[in-house]
């Protein structure tokens, strides 16, 4: 990993002079021209071993091109982090994506922690292994999305980083510069490079490979990371903005029988007007105190509500806040992606609203859109709709095991009794603003909703958050029944977790 | 998961019949087609619970059509499987891959024994896990390579097979076809359904998506796995050959400095004859002692040689084996690959020589040739090399942790010594059959092979497996330092795992 950056690179001064302003003045007009195309964005990873020119190369990166069009975050392992609360370790990462047409410079990200944690014996082997997987198939994902994905990591032999320390330290004027903390971090150098050479190894993928820059002779240094950055302006640039993904299997064909498991529901099932009432009044009451056991206090609650048009999401909702402290709950109604939204991954938008410990998101509609909606309007290709479905189930198994849990619901109606309802729309003055030419539309299309619905279901009902298909036909019924599975998933959760004795 | 297989697919018999030859028909014309473009291979894996008729299907598919162009090979926990002795789990299924051209129906596949030894509780969490990114990993090489891979799961829920096997039971004539053991995997039903549910979702990507087949009635099981096979085929023989990979990143720039990490290298260094006989001697004899201490009784040794035309790679390897017990250790020198080699993803061939506990297979040029004379002669794409790095030190990590040791070698000679040996191997009668124009021709394309090694050691000299670079333009000093430093690397492996307690 490391042999050829510690060849001692060198760049003599009359060199660099020259090759400075020519190499500044390509990367300020590429992120112009990255800018002005809008149509990509590129993060840049700035890892490697303390004292090896790390900041000084960000400074030089904001100082060659426009800082107004770059985000700088710092991930350090010596400031502390922002809190997650309860959210998925990778969520602070999510929060600060550029945008297409920005660059995003990462300092430590992603990689900082995971390192600093296992090389102090805080996270065992395969946890580190698993956080590894993990951030491969992060990157793996913006690469699919279009981002480009620069790595750039900075190198020194411990003899190197000695030598300029001791160098520091003899110069009354910069001594300093070199502490205590940084001998002491010095001398764990030999077990924290073993670890890095580790996460390289795992991460250095074909999509996002890692680029080893010898740190030790400044302007080698800086004119090696400017030229990466600059091919990756040029390839966010250059090249088509969202490739094709040519290795995918075929679609899902449709079962043999015509049989779907929309069709073979029972939508009949009924409930009376008493029974309704004493059963939603008990429901909630039970939702309530299970919400504010001492069990949930370092969880929370996600809920997803997917169905078609008039299939009652919005009602039914109101029947599971009326049982929530208005203070812990959050509904995010998910229409068509805003102008920032369309600028990010698509997962983005969702990660923004993730709980924090002893709140409830309920999403009105959600990331499954990609695979509805998303899929049948052709919004997105049918590469990135056939990648989500194994996104989804990975994005849902980080909220899970940040403690969070997830209950997916798909009001399932008929296409009768959705008539029945929009004609009803129609006639009620303070129900018209609810129905809308799109509505029909969608109307039309209902098979191939059918169809996209059997195969989420197929593919994103999993162990760790399965769907519950409720019949919704009736309003009544089907209140009762989403509150009873809410109530029941989070009790199982509770109970199995206190099981594993956490 | 397995909702849609679990609401009573049927097809009646009139459907069937009809059906049936129609699709019969289809299969045997596509797989005719697929062994006469011989361009691709397909793999079926076979999967899902007892009962739901795997057996039934295989037998099907190699009655529709030829069986001679279709490998089947049964991996299934109830039958024990071919012991590795000492290879990587994975060798196993490498060496039933079917070629270009073919089907390989693996029954049971690499799934059956990680679900098998996660629900008896023999494979802990977090090696189950690792265990499916594994296989994760080597599905994505195998359709990176081309290979179609085509995942069935039969399903049937614990109720269905439980009134199969009453039914059964209550016929005279078929009631042997239920034993005790059946009736006691039975029991296990639900611990066995949520690992495979678990596996399932990790597993679930978009190059080698599952196909969950409802079981229970014979007719539409048959039809819908044919029909899942024929579009298999289909794409096997529709789509491009290789597709390339268009998410890979640039390729990696020169130095800015122009200095490598080869011509860096001190390539001085000297022995005398007197001090090169002493030493052989001593070293030889400690290499013998080493492999046949008893901590080596579970392990094995690869080493790799690789370096330019005429750097002495045979002749090292000879005073290496002059240490080595003759029934033990096998030499693999690496050419172009043979016919049936061009047939199969590329590391197969060097999966067929791993070896066994107390082997050694020396490889006289390696895996490596993916991206030194592959990349440099154009005989893969650069998507394809760029990938290899990553999948190489996968593989390298899978021999390490079979407790195989693997020590690699660049035998480092520079351009003038090459020319020496080039030379005196013209003028000498007995050597002049070890230099072609070929070698004339490799030597001209010197620069991109130097820039390709550099890229090489950079991307692969690991942690687990680094790259052991020696000056070889004196063969005595050459030959000495390659065996002290196999010397120190066994002895290294194992002192550290004798600390780690195994």
């Amino acid at each position: 990993m490391f042999e050829a950056a510690e060849i001692g690179h060198k760049i003599d001064k009359k060199t660099y002079k020259a090759a400075e302003p020519v190499l500044r003045e390509a990367l300020l007009s590429a992120q112009f021209e990255l800018l002005a195309q809008g149509r990509r964005a590129v993060v840049v990873l700035v890892n490697g071993v303390d004292g090896a020119g790390k900041g000084e190369t960000v400074n030089l990166f904001n100082e060659w091109m426009d800082p107004r069009h770059i985000r700088t975050e710092a991930f350090d392992s010596h400031h502390p982090c922002t809190p997650t609360d309860g959210r998925p370790v990778m969520w602070r990462y999510w929060q600060v994506l550029p945008p297409k047409g920005h660059i995003g410079i990462l300092f430590g990200s992603w990689y900082t922690e995971p390192i600093v944690q296992h090389a102090l014996g805080h996270e065992k082997k395969h946890h580190f292994a698993q956080h590894l997987e993990r951030i491969r198939a992060l990157e793996r994902m913006l690469v699919d999305e279009g981002v480009v994905v620069l790595k750039l990591w900075f190198h020194m032999t411990e003899a190197g980083i000695k030598a300029r320390f001791k160098a520091l330290e003899a110069d009354p004027k910069t001594a300093w510069r070199v502490t205590a903390d940084d001998w002491e971090r010095l001398s764990h150098y030999q077990d924290f490079i073993g670890v890095c050479a580790q996460a390289l190894r795992k991460t250095n993928t074909a999509q996002a490979p890692w680029w080893v820059i010898d740190g030790s002779d400044p302007a080698y240094r800086a004119l090696t990371a400017g030229e990466h950055l600059l091919r990756a302006l040029q390839q966010a640039t250059q090249a088509q903005p969202v490739p094709a993904h040519v290795h995918a299997a075929p679609t899902p064909p449709a079962p043999l029988d015509g049989l779907s498991l929309l069709d073979h529901f029972d939508h009949q099932r009924r409930l009376d007007k008493a029974d309704y009432k004493d059963q939603l009044e008990e429901l909630q009451g039970r939702l309530n105190r299970l919400l504010r056991s001492s069990a949930m206090r370092q969880r929370s609650l996600v809920l997803v509500f997917e169905g078609m048009d008039a299939a009652g999401k919005g009602s039914t909702i109101r029947r599971i806040t009326q049982a929530l402290d208005a203070r812990h709950y959050r509904i995010i109604p998910v229409a068509a992606p805003n102008e920032a939204e369309r600028a990010q991954p698509y997962l983005w938008r969702f990660w923004r609203y993730l709980p924090t410990w002893q709140h409830t998101t309920i999403f009105d509609r959600s990331w499954y859109g990609r695979v509805l909606v998303e899929r049948v309007e052709g919004f997105c290709s049918e590469a990135d709709w056939t990648r989500a479905y194994d996104e989804i189930n990975a994005f849902e198994e980080q909220l899970i095991e940040a403690g969070t849990v997830v209950v997916k619901f798909w009001l399932a109606i008929t296409q009768a009794e959705q008539l029945r309802r929009f004609e009803s729309r129609q006639e009620t003055p303070y129900k018209m603003h609810k129905i809308t030419p799109e509505d029909w539309r969608n109307r039309d299309k209902w098979p191939l909703y059918a169809r996209a619905v059997d195969d989420m279901i197929e593919r994103t009902s999993t162990d760790l958050a399965p769907w519950h298909i409720v019949a919704s036909d009736d309003k009544r019924y089907s209140r009762i029944e989403v509150l009873r599975c809410l109530c029941e998933q989070v009790e199982q959760t509770l109970e199995s977790s206190a099981k594993n004795g956490g």
